[in-house]
């Protein structure tokens, strides 16, 4: 089988990386030769080119952009397919890409490998980057069989523990565990930041430790990412908001009225609610 | 110079330890007669008992004690010292502990160690804890500054990088870098946990990584512990949450009005603000 990998970046290159090494002929599409020219130098890809043409004999594709770039992409790419190709995205929200992309491509798997480093770029392509994580796989009742199958046998081979759901449950999933996470801790900083008296703020930047650097640090990363995430996952996202501010809010009223059963009940509850999540 | 411990948990054992090294004399006193046996089998103390009588001997003496116990301990310690003996504790709110006990005893200076691991008790009691971490130490305008001085003197013995500043200041600060952040986290795992969808919360519970492990790290941490730092710290943490509720309102904000800009300069803005965090 012959595969395709557009857009070589981290997750991109890594998929790349694997299937060469278990025998596939993997192909690889990107808009800038450079990045073509050192994916082929690395070894991350058998032969890369910038022309989504050369995509023609792939048998399975794997979309690797950012998320506002995969629609686009389908569209250039869809002219030099056979009917049988299967594309797949590895888009981090899919109802979206999976409403907008199955118009345009029936054969189409949207596709969530739940892995990453915090560098970026081809020259961060790392092998067995999914190894014993999360792949979600969000067909439709529309999505054909047997490329949900060969979708999900790919992930098994590079390792991945394989969920199958709706690309609505995924995007619900991942505002609570991802999405949210990102922007409580992004407040905490902006609130922090907030405190007028300098001389409090750097007193705070120097006796910070692990509970700061651990709550905060999902808060500072990638501004981009938290942007793409909030567009995308709009809906479910607010949704997890507006819970959390409640959530909030009863937590800051039993503070107020010195509700120190209640308070305590809560961070009991909290405490084994997180007990039950796979960390 | 004769150190006295009250409190033979982690902290009052580690302190004893580290100070032992150095030669000083240490005696503890615990109240329960078989923690007393331990730190001495163990070589945490020189000598321990369960009498608060026997600190008469001591020139310095910390209070290792939970916050609530420390008002009542010096009261009942108070009969047994003289004039000049240093009087110093370790808990992690100091406003209402500073104020309760300089009233009882002049001689009484404030303070934080900032470190602690996971485990607690006097087994849990280990070598250097504290060096290259924050020591706080809060006098007051009233406090003796020979006293002042020969805390922070201990405190750069244990390798600790000292802080002098007010109670309130201590307080104030403390509450963003720590006690926020326990409220924030907490409430994350309160709010995924009001998910009424169980497919949803099993998905979640399987996907979750790196982000959601650490935003909610401190939140899922010991109960107690968050009671009492909300009870002491109560103004300054509702003062905090406040501000956090105004900048998750913001946020929120944003995103229901699709202000994308305004959200990604808030992101940059807060990437940028967690650089400057000793973390």
């Amino acid at each position: 089988m012959n595969i395709g990998i557009v857009g070589l970046g981290l997750i991109g290159g890594s998929i790349a990386l694997d299937l060469r090494s278990r025998g596939f002929d993997v192909f690889g599409v990107s808009s800038r030769q450079q990045t073509c020219d050192r994916a082929q130098e690395i070894g991350v890809v058998s032969e890369a080119s910038i022309h989504l043409s050369d995509m023609a004999a792939a048998d399975l594709i794997f979309i690797c952009t950012p998320l506002e770039a995969i629609e686009p992409i389908v569209q250039k790419l869809i002219p030099h397919l056979s009917a049988d190709t299967i594309l797949t995205d590895v888009g981090s929200v899919k109802t979206p890409i999976v409403k907008a992309v199955s118009c345009l491509w029936q054969n189409f798997v949207g596709g969530h490998p739940m892995a990453g480093t915090t560098e970026s770029g081809i020259e961060a392509a790392v092998r067995d980057l999914f190894v014993g994580r999360p792949y979600v796989v969000t067909p439709t009742a529309e999505t054909p069989a047997h490329s949900v199958e060969q979708v999900e046998e790919i992930a098994r081979l590079l390792g991945a523990s394989v969920y199958r759901c709706g690309p609505e449950e995924h995007d619900r999933a991942v505002a609570w565990i991802s999405h949210l996470p990102i922007m409580a801790s992004a407040t905490l900083v902006a609130a922090c930041d907030r405190e007028g008296d300098r001389d409090i703020v750097n007193l705070a930047q120097h006796l910070a430790s692990s509970g700061f650097r651990d709550t905060s640090r999902v808060g500072g990363g990638n501004p981009e990412l938290g942007v793409m995430v909030a567009k995308y996952n709009r809906v479910e996202l607010l949704r997890s908001l507006s819970i959390y501010r409640d959530s909030l809010d009863e937590l800051i009223g039993d503070i107020e009225t010195e509700n120190w059963q209640a308070l305590e009940q809560k961070l009991k509850l909290t405490q084994q609610a997180r007990e039950n999540y796979n960390l």
